[in-house]
């Protein structure tokens, strides 16, 4: 049997290793069009914050090994062009320019996603970067180090924009973040998000709302970001403005498409073909609090679908069950955490949602280094099943999301939630764990 | 309607309050037999580790505002020594000497637990301590204050003994645990505990296994603690043994005990009399994972256990689903938790227990200060179901609990819970966070 996964990172290694693991007689091809693969992209914002650590220290599994030991026929530098399904092959063109073609049985698309870049003048400039693959993060630490960088302006505010500009300032860079919208992460419930606005102007990072940017001009002293209101002198411009799924050859191939143009996949990871399986950020999701299918680009279900893309390929089948939304990220001394629907996304999704927001000290009365926590937690009044939650604070906010994202997992509701036995030591919390308080608070209102 | 709390900590105190909250015209009256009420006791170890701290900052609230704001009968120096279930009353006598007597509509046992105390020579000795009341602790705080008090002898290991053994090394003195069981936390995984003991060493505790303390003896330099194989010369014992409910004038009054002589109550927190409410660390609970009943006396269960009985004895009839035994405390620079059953507790409740331990790292590959997180996870052969977690480690241990956590209380299977939606960012844990890859471990054995 020939299985071959396009893409060399998250799902597209971990389908491929599992796949070797469970069948060593299957071929396993891999076709990954950098020269990149199976590093930790998460990890680049705190590597670049750091110029005395190498950029390489982030791969976690050299090709060779994967080659070598385990077996599997990694192609680098192979870009799939497209996918034939009547003829089971993909076609290609290596980056020496050699055509390429391979039949398969099983295929995988896990080709991910990519950085959205505005088509405005002088956006391939030198000193305009995006963050998405190593060789990106490579040229964004070497430009630094070979320029006298001092300025950045950073274009986005989600939470990519957000860790580099920690880094920029780490690195100590002047930032500059800009955004068309006029609040920042919109999907965070207000109070909270003022908490995060707060940290950032406190770290010297300016924040520019209502600013779209227009064009990117050389000049002799470095580069201009021209905006609508405003022209940012600057070194540096980082593209910063989210990800979409690289997800043309499966449309080109009349896969059937999803959520943000992500290919639908079954709770199997098969795509609309029965013999091609998509999976990580290039692939849709169902939500389980809603049951309606999702996007969420994120590391943990790349890893997870891969894995079950190779057990549903070794005969195994395998259904996930989905997401439910949990992301977290640091921005400067906060963490920001979410899991579930918002009270527009609950709205959206046909709830009827109510919320709280509540502040609570981070640990016990009287203990010292307390901080605030900030919870932010919607329920469905009809069924008073608890919907999603959000959290910001200096503190206990990255775990602590894990509680109420499995209660999603469940459907468990309000009530309920608010009367688990959660754990309680004078450095961690207050007696009522701040997600107990904010259950029975919310309680009141369903 | 008079309603009567024996006891004014955590869960009399929730009562009376939420009672009188509820319905002020209901006659609420306290009677607690010291002259403290409502003070963060867990917090007392970290306050006692502070000389430059008073212990009085411990008080959530003082009495006088429980009296004066909240319109509550708050008796201090009251000891109710006996309950008359015949004739709804209770009888007791004040520090002045002075008897007194009551008559309730409902009542509310909630007159906690004690410190186990050795019946040994010279127990009752000045430089011989507990720690479990406020006046404990003021009592501790005063003695090192004013004695060149420079040793400690620690009896017991339990997590008290554990708290208060970093608090005294905080303030440099020299400190000997002893109990005569040979294992450190025997409820925890030998691998898991193996860590503990390393940082307890290297914190130089020295740890005496296999000592049991038989005497102790005053003599000019300070105290002598006898123990079967040794004498240690000491400025002070700290007993530290462990707690029992103080269900003595419950069984008095012919109430069913339960699990370690608590007092057995319903999930309405009704004891085997309908108008006598048992809650707190006196009372039992029931174990959401076994069915049966438990005996675990800690805060969080007793402040809400004293709120459901306010709703019941308002008539709001509030049932509260148990516990799954979650507990955390912190040990020098660890973080210790647990949630649900161990191997043998599982073996002992009829299940048919499978056990991995999984050492991982605490943050994402190759992000800087990563540190082991020890998890230990047990689920059952037969049904697939999670029954309990074990988690030891620097960081992130104490608020990754509560998933589990969660997933115990809705009965999670050890698959659906590796399958769920965690959180990742690189600075909070691997892509797979390490509950995950303990579940993922054990899937193999179900």
């Amino acid at each position: 049997m020939n299985f071959v996964v396009i893409g060399g990172d998250a799902a597209g290694m971990s389908a491929a290793s599992r796949a070797k693991r469970k069948q060593s007689e299957m071929k396993v091809i891999v076709l990954e069009k950098s020269q990149d693969v199976s590093y930790s992209a998460c990890g680049m914002p705190y590597n670049i914050a750091d110029p005395g650590r190498d950029i390489e220290e982030l791969v976690v599994r050299r090709a060779d090994v994967f080659r070598e030991k385990q077996g599997i026929d990694l192609l680098t530098g192979h870009l799939v062009e497209s996918i034939l399904p009547a003829e089971q092959q993909v076609v290609g063109t290596t980056a020496e320019g050699t055509p390429f073609s391979f039949p398969y049985d099983k295929l995988l698309i896990a080709s991910g996603a990519s950085s959205v870049k505005p088509n405005v003048p002088g956006i391939d400039l030198p000193g305009v970067m995006a963050l998405k693959s190593l060789a990106d993060g490579r040229r964004i630490k070497q430009f630094i180090k070979e320029n006298q960088t001092r300025r950045v302006v950073v274009v986005g505010m989600g939470y990519i924009a957000l860790e580099m500009s920690e880094a920029f300032r780490a690195l100590g860079l002047e930032v500059s973040m800009l955004k068309p919208n006029p609040n920042l992460l919109p999907w965070l419930e207000r109070s909270c998000a003022e908490v995060v606005q707060e940290e950032l102007t406190s770290c010297s990072v300016e924040l520019m709302f209502g600013q779209s940017l227009k064009a990117v001009e050389a000049y002799e002293g470095g580069l201009r970001a021209v905006c609508n209101d405003t022209t940012i002198e600057t070194d540096m411009v980082l593209v910063a403005m989210g990800v979409q799924p690289s997800s043309g050859i499966a449309r080109a191939a009349g896969l059937e498409l999803s959520v943000g143009d992500s290919i639908a996949v079954n709770k199997n990871l098969q795509t609309s073909d029965d013999h091609i399986y998509a999976a990580g950020d290039c692939a849709d999701a169902v939500h389980v609090v809603t049951g309606a299918k999702a996007w969420v680009p994120l590391a943990l279900r790349a890893n997870r679908a891969g894995w079950a893309v190779a057990d549903n390929v070794c005969g195994k089948e395998k259904e996930l069950p989905g997401i439910v939304g949990t992301a977290v990220f640091k921005v400067f001394d906060l963490e920001v955490a979410r899991t579930g629907l918002n009270m527009q996304e609950a709205a959206d999704a046909g709830f009827e949602p109510a919320g709280v927001t509540i502040k609570t000290r981070s640990k016990a009365h009287a203990h010292p280094g307390n901080t605030t926590i900030c919870v932010h937690m919607v329920g469905d009044v009809a069924s008073g099943r608890l919907l999603g939650v959000q959290m910001v604070g200096k503190e206990g906010v990255a775990h602590r999301i894990n509680a109420p994202a499995v209660a999603l997992h469940t459907q468990m509701t309000v009530e309920a939630f608010g009367e688990s036995d959660l754990a309680y030591a004078p450095p961690f919390g207050p007696t009522w764990d701040p997600l107990l308080t904010a259950a029975n608070q919310l309680i009141k209102k369903l």
